[in-house]
């Protein structure tokens, strides 16, 4: 955990939405695990899921589910991702929307699933239903930050944004939380986000609009490289600002320009409560032929176990950043190009170590906790930035610990 | 550190080879860090190199002088990588290799040289090369354990891998020293391996045999997934068996099979000693579309992080090892063919949890320091092998105390 804030403020309140959570024992006795969303009727819903080819079972019976119709409930919990639990799994999914969708009187389609916690081990549904009805009786609009705490893991603190912007002089807002710490490198999504907004908007555009989020947000950060079975990203608009917000117009851009704001504060607090986390670690790669090759240095360096322990010992030890660049697989790369720097600091010029670096330098910006660095290639104008974590003893620790 | 055998018998010497050594103070005083390989004339020798664009300058050179000749000497340093040190590295390098060969009456270019250890600082080339002479005093046919002492850097033990068979009657033998036990995801060859044998072999043919054999030892092997600056694998023929063995031989295939099992002992040495390593796990990934794909599975497995700390903990987390499993990127992969079994323990049969896998026989398994994962894609016929370790918190100890 980089950041020590220690008091969340109340997120603003999503016209059209409201949020309860309980304590349903589905790991642990005496922590919240169990927490609902209700989306007002005549809402939009998009989301975005996990790339990996494992899903777990509640992340297909959302996919199914929202083929069929816009969500009335989504229903999540933590302690059992309901990962690798086959045929029951996905039976395990489908009851807990039931019996919420008997409880609440809609249909079983309108609910969708969401699970995060142990791969493998079965879904303990009876628990989870029997909490339901008193998650249910705290539905209130002001229940995000009780939420945010239903849904951790190994995360140390709940995470949620929550931004308000006037457009045309009445307020838009966009509020969301997530959670998140460790098997993080979301390839579509990261673990679960859940963002609300009161705007009115067309689903395609919505879908549209979060995809366009979450590429810069969660899907560009990485604790330590593992996708997780479960990723969901969802976005709820509940319209109750009735003008509804065209493609091409200002204030259309504007709502973008919010919900951009929303996802990347979320991505970056998972990021900031890494696990084992010392230090939050902007990777910036600039001058590339194609972002996909800007991407492709900056993830192998997120991903170099050497580069993340030098983190974690604030040295300033630019081989290894060097070396990273080089083995990241892009075609004819010239070294003697690539220049890097540690925050203000130049340590690499023409692919040796900067002639007027002093070491002191390296030492005086490794000491900080968020840490630039930026990479240039000489290659071409696309840039991409990433956001990523060290490589601690205690994030050892906490994966050895886990499970047992 | 997973292998415990306190002494290493004395390896055949090579009819053609000699060892020399000593403590030339490149970094620390008081440990042998200068080795020298003399070849005998009429040799050949073939070798491959780091696939990283950022070669180190010893990586350079050695490159250019094998165009020119085949080496009489080979020189090897420890603690300085002369790897990030721009043109001054190549000079250093070259002045090296000059100072040598102005002591030994050869030609500059008949000299390859190698260096490992820390990346980016200049080659304090004037110590080397007081020590040159040294070394040189030192020259013997037995000097192997010597000369693989020399060559260490985090590595807790040296590496040798000594074989000899009878061909007709009349022995072959190979004999082959390594160094390496962090920075280990060789690409084409692993750090410092020098490799020689008495056999007499063309040229061509000479090369072809050590790509075919680095390619399922080294080029099989990772401790953290980081491409070295430095890898080189060298191996000398000095051909002082007369017989020719020509490509169509049995003889040649005999051959073939020894230099085979010295590079997967060097190999596998490597990864015993990887750098915190508690347990040594062998990947087999079988039943895949092509070799590639089984590779990409099997690397997949290997650099996931929360897989390493399972391991380490002993925790049977056979989610983690699915969830890698699933983030692949195999085209179209269908979890429901896909089984997982430890050692003799079937954990995931159609891709969910084995019906008779109980946690206790997951837990006798993971106990052992050797393990072998077997992956079953449902995909086809091919399959790959690679070695790796665990992720312990001496590997982050180790890599934040580097260099300080």
């Amino acid at each position: 955990m980089v950041d020590t804030k220690p008091i969340i403020e109340p997120p603003y309140p999503i016209a059209g939405i409201r949020l309860g959570s309980t304590r349903a024992g589905i790991r642990y006795a005496d922590r919240r695990d169990l927490a609902i969303v209700e989306v007002a009727p005549g809402s939009t819903c998009a989301a975005v899921f996990t790339q990996n080819a494992f899903r777990a079972a509640p992340v297909v019976i959302a996919q199914q589910h929202l083929l069929l119709d816009n969500p009335h409930y989504l229903v999540i919990n933590t302690g059992n991702a309901n990962a690798g639990t086959g045929c029951q799994g996905l039976s395990d999914a489908e009851a807990t929307c039931s019996a919420l969708a008997e409880l609440t009187g809609c249909l079983t389609h309108q609910v969708l699933p969401f699970s995060t916690g142990v791969i493998g081990e079965p879904l303990p549904v009876k628990r989870l239903i029997t909490g339901l009805p008193e998650a249910l009786a705290t539905l209130d609009s002001n229940g995000w930050i009780d939420a945010a705490h239903s849904i951790m893991t190994t995360d140390t603190r709940p995470k949620l944004a929550s931004r308000q912007t006037l457009i045309d002089g009445q307020p838009i807002t966009v509020t969301g939380m997530a959670k998140g710490a460790g098997m993080i490198r979301p390839d579509m999504a990261t673990m679960l986000a859940f963002i609300a907004t009161d705007a009115s908007l067309d689903q395609k555009l919505l879908q549209t609009c979060l995809m366009g989020a979450v590429e810069d947000s969660f899907n560009s950060v990485s604790v330590d490289g593992d996708t997780s079975t479960n990723d969901a990203c969802v976005l709820l608009a509940t319209g109750r600002d009735d003008r509804t917000l065209a493609a091409d117009s200002t204030a259309f851009s504007e709502f973008k320009t919010l919900l951009h704001a929303v996802c990347v504060e979320l991505a970056q607090a998972i990021i900031r409560d890494g696990e084992g986390a010392t230090k939050f670690i902007t990777l910036l790669v600039e001058e590339g032929a194609n972002r996909d090759e800007c991407r492709r240095v900056a993830y192998t360096i997120a991903h170099s176990p050497l580069v993340k322990t030098a983190f974690f010992a604030s040295d300033p030890n630019w081989g290894r950043i060097l070396a990273a660049v080089g083995r990241a697989g892009l075609p004819e790369l010239d070294l003697t190009g690539v220049s890097i720097y540690l925050d203000e600091v130049c340590i690499v010029r023409a692919g040796e170590r900067a002639a007027d670096y002093t070491e002191d330098q390296g030492q005086s910006v490794m000491n900080r906790t968020d840490i630039t660095v930026r990479i240039q290639l000489s290659r071409g104008t696309a840039q991409s930035r990433i956001w990523t974590t060290d490589l601690s003893l205690d994030y050892v620790r906490i994966n050895a610990e886990y499970r047992t």
